[in-house]
């Protein structure tokens, strides 16, 4: 098998010596654990101690490279952060492939390399797999999905419909930068350089929020939709209201500037590295503290309050000292932006 | 939302209101269950007893209906089984769809509708799911991966590493249906309504089947690569040679008619509702009892042995009263059969 020159063929998801010798070669040696080497139709694992939790994400970016990781290590990233937002430890990943024959198997092999490193570095194993190849035309170079899973230790709650007036509604940092990396290269702008995807495993972080806010309400990333999605759907399944501060809310100057550019408003870029929690009002400045000790949370902001309303509205105070509703969008902003 | 007459629009995987619409009108109300209720980026299930098994599979099917099944309910078949295989109970399933823009939702329901009637048949929630849309053309129509999780009781320990000299190989009915009726439409051939898909969940003949013969050293579903591709995969993992009599493997005599002017070998054609035993002699009788009194398995048969062999060659006597190699198919027999 050729990894530097050659190309995906049918064959290689055929079942046969081909598909055989691109597991051996390349997914085995690159995830490389005892799971993956059991070498069945599915993974033994352990029992594990606590409540399951599951997780699933296709993802489908594009372009496939882009600043910041590629869709390997955002398929990482994007399933344990899923897992993670319930309080869960993520111990395993599947992986799955969907394969454009004539993909050339030197992206393919930097993508799956990619997603080896971002696994290891989280300290959660891909267990089990699967590769598909579809005819030239009929997909688009590559799609991935992973699924986790994970265990939630007793005694932690934490659900989008548990959100009280009172509350406060607190970010990791900075919003808008994995949507905006994007389309910044999408649309071939000249400043496409400076901003990065925030792409990253989101697990310690919660994990240390989890340990010093134990009655943390909701966790969730704000991924596509951005950060008005992610409040309208907590919103909607705990039947209150939101009232967030423009002023409070941490978006980078170079994001806002590109925002404008390009007709988007940060509120609904998607991010990959950044979790939205509300909690008890008691509990703030320790959850505060605590994001702000971890490198991921190092910007955390506390950008609003939960407020009793039926209609479950999402309100901004904006910076010029009006109210705007903050809708969920209607059409799609970003396509193919995970 | 139009599911008569609608089409899947990019707006549908954007995370605003119209995939929210999407999620509650069409995959809520069809795969309906408390799991997925709890409408969170991840499912929180309960603390399974045994160790946790994990599979995945993404289905590319083409066409996407055929005579025995489609791609919705393949999909809920293809990971139970692979999760069965190890001799574990299949609990917990996800999916994840990638749409292309422009397909039907009517044929989508269909498809979502037929998935979630073998998810209840078989007693296996779909718990949490993931949407994508791509373009026109970057895509065929749906792709769905599905991830299952399953326990293994303690005390059963199946592996494809497992096979030993002396074991017999069993097959639990006809070979060769599945890819037969998918290729015979492909192929617009005149029989095609003759042949339908042995698609169908296996995990309660495969519970039967431990049950009765605990000692069953290898289990697996011939599917992509047929019963030449699982037989020397397990000979490979085993280290082991296998030999099987022709005259004792069982097909269809329709299926050997269409496999003659489609130029296939029955070895090599999908199955999706068939799976393969390896086990010690002294269980072989009981086994076998045990497959033909499950409805999915009446037409079992014991088809061959290992046998000890370095190489691990798996040969075949012929009817004709020779002897050959089956060897993995090297390039791609039947793309897109799964």
């Amino acid at each position: 098998m050729d990894l530097k020159r050659g190309k995906v063929e049918l064959a290689h998801g055929g079942g046969g010596r081909a598909m055989a010798q691109l597991i051996d070669e390349l997914f085995q040696q690159a995830f490389e654990n005892p799971w993956l080497r059991q070498a069945n139709d599915q993974a033994l694992l352990t029992r594990p101690e606590g409540r399951i939790v599951m997780a699933t994400d296709s993802h489908v970016v594009s372009p496939l490279f882009f600043p910041g990781g590629d869709i390997g290590s955002l398929s990482v990233h994007g399933t344990i952060n899923d897992v993670a937002t319930s309080g869960a430890r993520p111990l395993w990943l599947s992986a799955g492939f969907i394969l454009e024959e004539g993909f050339p198997l030197a992206d393919l092999k930097r993508i799956v390399d990619s997603m080896a490193a971002a696994a290891r570095a989280a300290g959660v194993p891909i267990v089990t797999g699967d590769t598909k190849v579809v005819e030239r035309g009929k997909g688009d170079g590559v799609f991935i999905n992973t699924t986790g899973v994970g265990v939630v230790p007793d005694g932690v709650e934490i659900s989008g419909d548990r959100a009280r007036p009172g509350d406060r509604i607190l970010v990791s940092g900075f919003l808008g930068d994995h949507g905006v990396a994007i389309m910044s290269l999408r649309e071939n702008l000249s400043f496409s350089t400076n901003i990065e995807s925030d792409s990253a495993a989101l697990h310690e972080l919660i994990a240390a929020m989890v340990e010093n806010a134990p009655d943390i309400h909701c966790l969730r990333d704000p991924t596509r939709g951005g950060l008005a999605a992610t409040l309208n759907e907590i919103a909607r399944q705990s039947g209150v209201g939101m009232t967030i501060r423009e002023d409070d809310i941490p978006v980078r100057e170079e994001v806002d500037a590109a925002c404008e550019l390009l007709g988007l408003d940060p509120l609904y870029v998607a991010n990959e590295g950044k979790v939205v929690a509300v909690c008890p009002p008691e509990s703030t400045e320790r959850l505060l503290a605590a994001m702000r000790a971890h490198p991921l949370g190092r910007d955390a902001a506390i950008i609003g309050e939960v407020v009793a309303d039926e209609h479950a509205f999402v309100q901004m105070e904006t910076s010029f000292g009006g109210r705007r509703n903050v809708d969920w969008i209607s059409g799609e902003q970003l396509p193919r932006i995970c």
